[in-house]
């Protein structure tokens, strides 16, 4: 008993920034090692908002967030119980054929799992460790590098500091921890926005069931236009649609939205209802998307990023919440690997783990591949390239790789070191220049 | 006189943040065309400073450079006549044997001038024009891209604000001025530290004359690592070593100065002097190096950002200040096309000018090869971009293309169309990543 009170008083504090779904789980995994887990989030409660924020309604949870999960005890009962098994890919033709393709072997599938819940789940789980506190309506104002203190904005323009150990950044692809870092030298970062944009639409159910086959991930490829769609527990689908910022802006009125949808999705009308897409391609414009890189991941023995804070991708490989979690794996594995020492796990973090990040963000990036841009000169390479990238891409090649990525814990950048193409193509910065500038299409590899 | 009088009161405020070379010769160019400018610098007035802080001593200013002072009636007098031709490069081998490279033309030179003397001067021209108001110890803290709105913090703690109709960012590779871009959605950014540094050292005189010939850039290429020397006008060099940071860290003692010295620069440890180099090689500690990227360069009709703040480059070409100085030529030239509209001049700027910056900062880039990066599946697709990057940069080869940079005013981004290899191998943002991963030497290409 001595010896416990000891360690409680000798514990460190460690302070994970933003409540989200890595936050949380974050936060389980410190307060299982017996950390004293500060989580400190800007936004109120999600559990308690009338209305929850944020974008993507619908995520695809596949291994290594669900190892991730389990990892913590709650990968079963409370997630897997209620996410929706998708067996195979749905394509959908113009004509309105639907022809799956499976994801290689027998009995593989991925989870379509409900964002808000999993967030408010992993929330609750945080909770019922006693050595961790969620402080929600805390927004990161400032920190230091050298002492870990932490100053923080409340509602009604109050101020809070607190002083941590180790502050883990989970803050996001915006993230306010990673200002401090952008001003220290010998930091590289890229933020690279698409010239796509997506916007969600929801099909409800028809006649109390599903309006498509639900175990499917559903998916309109429309070269440059390009539609998903994912199953909900409560029978309605998610759809995204992804397209050229210009194109959304093209769409002014509820007819041209039919008449779009007439050309490009004509199956999805009755679907998800004319007067419904009327309106509700009108209720948020199109959403930007980001691909965020940076190196190294860590400054001292005192700060951390996680995350999409650490390494934002396109969702083009359904694995951004996906390498998130397992970011939470590998810190873990190297905090047993360095005995909980900060000064070289966090070193050690930043070199097993960038490359990784890096491969990812990068494969995420190859299936986005922008159309139509006319940069004459470069075209004879890029025609060369481009047959790579849709060779590699088109779903029915690839197999080994997608596997790899969605069912394994095969280190990303090992993942990518076995793609054929890889040896003769290469670098990922490489790449990440080819598919700005190179004309195809682009396509979804999850 | 009325009209005249009318005018001033209609007169557009244009403030200039940054008094470094761009923003002042910006502020020239504002107060040309009759705008109120003011002018906002972090640091004291360098004409009164006892001692100027910054780094590069001297610059190698070539045409396009020339050409934007002639703009504001100042090439000659005041810039030419203190700078020093450089007619070639000069190669120094590890024997100590020297052998000169002219540019390519009988005539044509580049000069060395001393960076805070081309500044003090561009400040004094700057201030003739009754409409330019320099305003030093300003530090921007925060302003508004909607109002044109800047706070500044003075000395002691307290602020200033004032309203501009355009905000010009001349404050450099970490303008404050970016910050707000940086906020804002489908801003691309990037910034790369190259893995060398670089510290300036001093060779005196001998016998009152210049050590070595004085009209000649000297260069020491020593595969890894790279000396060069720019004459000044009192006779002095200023030496900028290379080398990766690692290299610059292994030597701590002024024997292992001169041990290195003897192993790779042996001719040039009488030249510096021995005792010299000792201590001066622990004055300062090796700097960095930084590649930033970003587009566009404008916020709405209210912000522009010019020189280092758009576009940091490497040093590798000897094209930043030039680069940045043409800056100023292309935004006159759009100014007056747009009948100074800021609402068509800003976007058509952006339009115009990113292709050339990023052309510039890439092939600045692309001269800087990093050695013994061990990437073993890359080696293959590199070996032969190398053989590219080698038969490219040697600088007896590709006289064009550094013609074409240097002693002309060919856009940036058609000298790199023009280029033969990059037919093959393509797209910037495609060779930065590839000249990060790949094995080779670098080169200086000025």
């Amino acid at each position: 008993m001595e010896e416990s009170a000891l360690r409680r008083e000798d514990k460190k504090v460690v302070a994970v920034v933003g409540a989200g779904l890595v936050g949380a789980l974050n936060a389980c995994f410190f307060a299982k090692r017996g950390f004293e887990v500060e989580v400190f989030e800007t936004r109120e409660d999600i559990r308690k908002a009338k209305v929850v924020k944020g974008r993507s309604i619908n995520l695809a949870l596949s291994h290594r967030g669900r190892t991730a999960l389990k990892h913590v005890g709650m990968e079963d009962k409370q997630i897997v119980s209620k996410g929706i098994p998708m067996n195979a890919r749905m394509i959908h033709s113009l004509s309105g054929k639907q022809s799956p393709i499976p994801y290689g072997k027998k009995g593989q599938y991925i989870l379509s799992v409900d964002r808000a819940n999993l967030n408010k789940e992993l929330l609750t789980a945080a909770e019922t460790y006693p050595n961790t506190k969620l402080n929600f309506d805390h927004k990161l104002q400032d920190w230091s590098a050298e002492t870990g203190l932490m100053t923080f904005a409340r509602p009604h323009g109050s101020k809070t500091q607190t002083q941590a150990d180790l502050i883990v950044g989970c803050d996001g692809a915006f993230s306010a921890v990673r200002k401090q870092f952008l001003r220290r030298s010998r930091f590289n970062y890229s933020q690279t926005y698409i010239p796509h944009g997506y916007m969600e639409l929801t099909m409800r159910p028809r006649n109390g069931e599903f309006a498509m086959k639900p175990n499917y991930l559903h998916i309109w490829p429309r070269n440059t236009f390009m539609m998903i769609a994912l199953p909900n527990l409560d029978k309605t689908f998610t759809c995204t649609l992804f397209m050229p910022f210009e194109e959304f802006e093209k769409i002014s009125t509820g007819d041209e939205v039919i008449e779009f949808f007439q050309k490009y999705f004509p199956d999805a009308i009755p679907l998800i209802g004319a007067a419904t897409l009327r309106r509700d391609y009108f209720r948020l414009p199109a959403q930007a998307m980001v691909s965020v890189k940076c190196s190294p991941y860590h400054i001292g023995d005192k700060c951390v990023l996680m995350g999409d804070a650490a390494h934002a991708v396109v969702p083009f490989y359904g694995q951004g919440m996906n390498a998130g979690f397992e970011d939470c794996i590998v810190f873990d594995e190297i905090m047993n690997q360095f005995n909980e020492d900060f000064s070289a796990v966090l070193p050690e973090y930043s070199r097993v783990r960038v490359p990784d990040d890096h491969a990812i963000a990068d494969l995420a990036m190859y299936n986005y591949v922008e159309k139509n841009r006319k940069i004459k000169s470069f075209v004879h390479f890029f025609l060369k390239l481009l047959d790579a990238l849709i060779n590699s891409f088109h779903p029915s090649a690839n197999i080994d790789q997608v596997f790899q990525v969605t069912f394994t814990r095969t280190r990303y950048h090992v993942a990518v070191e076995r793609w054929h193409w890889q040896d003769k193509v290469i670098n990922r910065g490489l790449l990440l220049g080819a598919v700005g500038a190179a004309a195809g299409g682009f396509y979804l590899l999850i």
